[in-house]
């Protein structure tokens, strides 16, 4: 596990002032680690996830049979920050069973006709169970407000849209989330912060290797171009979202097996923090189990 | 992998006799590996499984790619047979993106006013994606059928609830199983084949170790009482719904790793079998790909 405190590096302090100009996206170690060279702290890493990957393993066999918490993880960032392959890489060694991962493309008509949280909220994890967005609610405060005209399909009552608007947006998801947290849910969300010139190195990448060709859509190209705008977004859905209950993350993307390490580690912290244990067996089940016991002796 | 033949020996013939006392729940190697010694032959399986397991990896990202085929796993057996044991350590390895688990429990009074493939065509996998149902809908001819009164909550229409009610059934599945097939979801099903005494076994185990009470619920050993009317609708249903599209296996359960290596090996040939490749680029694509790197080159 990297040291504890670094998680509070990463997390956004609520109701305070954010900017993103204060989170590298190159960070790739604490002045503790600086002395260490680049190979080593790579391999350091690669330590780290594997052993959170176990712990994440274990925590979620009782978080599965203790049946009283779920866990949302919700991802957010730009193309080619890593969104997919962080997901794939921290829960794979995860039972299947306890983790569903939903991924929201351009929605319906019928989703369209209904409040914009709709059809998030009906894919909520149950309890007992991790639930992953691999994007969320918050495009509607992000791609939304990047490209407003997209709200005309909304059809929403008439009214501006200006800057309460979107305020409104952000009071409406904190009060979902808080209804979810007051519920059991455990919220973690992770914006994945990738700079415009890796992005670049990294469409490149795709443009090149024909193997990873069918993963390039040239309208990828066509949302960098508002990246300036996207950072905006970003910054002021970030600050006005961030709470004790639901906390954002600002994760350093700019290299691969930071991304991972630090996502696994506060992903694994917080469970471990719940302090969860197998539920317990009460004297009258105990009666009931010898029982059971007797019974299964006694037959033929 | 394991012979390639072996996978028939499995495989429950579509539109013929079927027998339950034909499957021995306890086998573990067939006569050319009979000659190792159970330590081998348990190491092999592990080592089997672990080939599989990596190559289910590589072939669920295909799967997932191409965007062509979903895949359905359907796990039906009695308590303690390890269905979930096997979705864990079978499925564990595979991108959680890719791979949904959905486990039914006593339907709710919504899904009771519904047919009763209702609920489960709900869930079916969409292309490119894994979907596994721990139980699914031949509950509705199995433990249904052990207590027909179960269906009195249904209140379906007036009639006999003999033979021709569950042909019927039997039918309703087939067909709709035909119709995933056409929309190009493989269907897989799995019986887990584990013996009464094997089960009164793994029942103790639950009662001895308190780190595994909390898995006991006294309800278990009333199914038990019912064995033989199980096995009887086991029989009927898997020897009705069998089918060239949506074959049964009927897997020997009463050793773990047999079961797991078995499993994960008629996974990952069905998968192998589609031969599925990554999207290919079409010239105009190609163009707009050639077209993409250049915006990106150009940039200041």
């Amino acid at each position: 596990m990297i040291e504890a405190n670094l998680i509070k590096h990463f997390r956004v302090a609520p109701g305070k002032k954010f900017k993103l100009k204060d989170y590298d996206p190159d960070w790739a170690g604490t002045e503790a680690l600086e002395d260490l060279k680049k190979g080593q702290l790579k391999k350091a890493a690669a330590k780290f996830l594997a052993e959170d990957i176990e712990a994440l393993y274990e925590a979620q066999q009782v978080l599965w049979a203790s049946d009283q918490y779920s866990l949302l993880l919700i991802f957010q960032a730009m193309d080619a920050a890593g969104k997919d392959s962080t997901i794939k890489h921290v829960m794979s060694g995860v039972n299947p069973q306890g983790c569903q991962v939903f991924s929201f493309k351009q929605p319906s008509n019928e989703e369209l006709d209904h409040n914009f949280l709709w059809r998030y909220a009906k894919r909520t994890p149950e309890r007992g169970r991790i639930g992953i967005f691999n994007r969320s609610y918050y495009e509607e405060v992000l791609v939304v407000r990047v490209h407003p005209e997209w709200l005309d399909k909304q059809r929403l009552p008439p009214g501006k849209r200006g800057k309460s608007f979107w305020k409104q947006r952000y009071e409406d998801i904190n009060n979902f989330e808080l209804h979810l947290a007051n519920s059991g849910t455990k919220i973690l969300k992770f914006f994945l912060n990738v700079s415009k010139q890796e992005q670049k190195k990294r469409f490149l990448e795709r443009l090149d290797r024909p193997d990873k060709n069918w993963k390039f859509s040239p309208a990828d190209l066509t949302e960098r171009r508002y990246w300036d705008d996207y950072m905006q977004a970003f910054e002021d859905a970030i600050e006005a979202t961030s709470t004790e209950y639901a906390p954002w993350h600002v994760i350093p993307a700019d290299h691969k097996w930071v991304t991972r390490a630090i996502v696994a580690d506060i992903i694994t912290a917080t469970l471990k923090s719940l302090d969860l244990k197998y539920p317990e067996v009460s004297a009258e089940q105990q009666q009931a189990l010898a029982e059971a016991r007797q019974q299964l002796m006694a037959e033929k």
